[in-house]
């Protein structure tokens, strides 16, 4: 990927990056078709005959991604090398800003018993209400000599905290003993310059025994996914784009913001995500939308709403054609298919138009028809560069 | 490959890997039909109904594997970086079981000319009966101090020797001049942990030519490919499955055993071998069976009968269907098409039928139409990740 870098030019094609979350699907077995290829969708197929279509594999063969290294390899990262910590991907969800003086862990509220072992590693599932509750508990309680901490809860019994501070390093062992009827491990630093991070963590760990002692499920806090803000080199460096991102949820701002682009404010609905684009794309090389309702019908087991969130989607492309990108790409960051109820591992149809795409003979965006189209079957990670010399702005590699 | 271990869970789907060894070929010119096409094989057409298909790549472009890194890739192994040496793949291939103390040779039966020169490196291409006899010399005639030592037939020239003893190790250079008119050269090592390995080899070869010095072809042994006994990590560590082999030929139950599989006793039909599926996958996660009859018909040249091979297969495919695996798999190690009468690096067909297969259009099992399979075109050592992912035996990566 070097190599990219060192064939940026002058040119200034704009790029549209419109990620359906979630957008890949498996066929209704009553009618062969899946969530896509089952919605009425003209733009988008008027733009895949005027482009071209293809498949695209997040991380690799049979693997699921997440949504971190599922949009590190739509931004042309490395999925794998450049994974982030589940600590810091937690923090990005909450919508914490963080620095290089952070590490952030991810919380599971637990049970503890009497004799200190741990009871239940969920806190019997709490609902979200009660973990905001103990949460806040904990972060207005909490005070720790050297380092600023917060805590913000994520779902159920899913919250994460955030230590701020000079020497601080994310190498430390989970508490977390992922086994119930034993106490908690001790934050263990794995090396000489996480072992401010230990300490910390486990002077957290007490108060939060205490602030916490009289709860009668969450008592306990384990911490794991311990990651310092360590981001990758900027999206701006590698491909010479200014880059903006618009979405509904705080962590998809949060992964474009890892990589240095713009994160627009967070918007209230997909209308406004796309009303954004126009002005967002006036003053950036590359805009990246996210749309999550995709994914969130496909988790929820709903292929009839995955299907009309694509349908609704599609009867606002209008918006995109007036805000004039050189080149629209459409795709996922990983498939959900209904059937599933959960990401999986199937690779993602994708289009491009605009620049110099090969116009091939799709005349529909699906699956099936992806799977014949000329952009082929390719990790994720390589859109980028394919985009940027569909727009003309990589020169050639040798003489 | 790492990913994949970090990423297995506790789900039970069990995998039947069906091996047609050599299984794709090339078109007949007068119908443009291949061995697999041309052959009629109503329960694998359904299955590809079923399911879905694609193309396998098993070393990598225009490379033609043996059996060895065939199966490796086949089993999820890199076929390149944990490829077994040529001493060992005969031993396996004889039938033999080896140990860590062990290291393993090919011999070449030779004619040595009076003045000590190498007249004909394959002694006039003996019978295999001929090749049994003088082995069986060597069996019983050798004995060196510090080691033992095993002999065993293969083919026409062709035998394997196997030192067991401490210390031995398997860096040592041919004794094969690889011209005539040459002397075979000494055993060398070519580090300090082999040296005891040349010396004993040398030892053998000395007291080989006097057992045989009376014989008019086979009067000299060429010894190549020592390797030691390194297996590579266990399948079952890998891969989290508790796995067992089945097939007619010692070297594939030997492929098996190498990487930690179960193996069955040697099979004496293709009949026998699918009587013997359901039980095997009863107490085991994944079973391999191997048909070897499709290759010997393609290095005869016969397309004919590697077609009715398939036929006749095709027709004991209902005792798959009684075993109930979760995920039934179809491919081969590599292509042996009858039109070369030898392996070719031809991408081989596959299909995947049950569990979250992607469902795809392909009405038949041939090259032509896997082609266009969801599956897409990918290298063989994919199979086991998407395999485990198809049944649900692997977690999401990353947050």
């Amino acid at each position: 990927m070097d190599v990219i870098r060192s064939l940026l030019n002058q040119s200034e094609g704009k790029i549209f990056l419109l990620i359906f979350d979630g957008l890949g699907g498996l066929p209704d077995p009553a009618t062969g078709r899946t969530e896509l290829e089952t919605a009425r969708t003209p733009n988008l197929d008027r733009w895949a005959r005027e482009g071209a279509t293809g498949l695209v594999d997040p991380v690799g063969p049979g693997i699921t991604p997440g949504s971190g290294p599922a949009h590190l390899a739509l931004f042309g990262y490395d999925p794998i090398r450049d994974n982030v910590g589940r600590g810091v991907l937690s923090a990005l969800g909450a919508g914490l800003k963080l620095t290089s003086r952070d590490v952030a862990a991810r919380i599971n509220f637990a049970t503890r018993a009497a004799d200190g072992t741990i009871r239940d590693r969920r806190a019997g599932r709490i609902t979200s209400e009660e973990g905001r509750r103990v949460a806040e508990i904990l972060a207005r309680g909490v005070s720790i000599p050297d380092a600023e901490v917060t805590v913000s809860a994520e779902k159920e019994h899913r919250a994460v905290v955030v230590f701020r501070g000079d020497g601080l390093a994310g190498n430390v062992k989970d508490t977390d003993p992922q086994h119930t009827g034993v106490p908690a491990h001790e934050a263990e630093a794995l090396d000489d310059a996480s072992r401010k991070t230990a300490k910390v963590a486990n002077q957290f760990v007490e108060q939060a025994r205490k602030l916490l002692r009289s709860e009668p499920a969450a008592n306990e806090v384990l911490l794991r996914g311990f990651a310092g803000w360590d981001p990758p080199d900027s999206f701006e460096h590698k491909f010479g784009l200014r880059a903006a991102a618009i979405a509904m949820y705080p962590m998809y701002l949060g992964l474009a913001r890892l990589v240095g682009m713009r994160a627009l404010p967070q918007m209230p609905s997909i209308e406004a995500e796309f009303d954004a684009l126009a002005i967002a794309l006036e003053n950036n090389d590359f805009v990246f939308l996210h749309v999550k309702q995709t994914d969130s019908a496909g988790e929820d087991g709903d292929f009839a709403r995955k299907a009309q969130v694509l349908e609704e989607v599609d009867a606002l492309l209008a918006l995109v054609n007036d805000a004039h990108p050189d080149l629209i790409i459409v795709t996922g960051d990983h498939s959900t298919p209904a059937a599933m109820r959960s990401h999986s591992w199937h690779p993602v149809p994708i289009l491009f138009r605009g620049g110099h795409t090969f116009v091939d003979d799709t005349t529909e965006f699906g699956e099936t028809a992806c799977r014949r189209g000329a952009l082929g079957r390719f990790p994720s990670c390589y859109i980028l560069p394919q985009a940027l010399a569909t727009v003309g702005r990589l020169d050639k590699f040798g003489a």
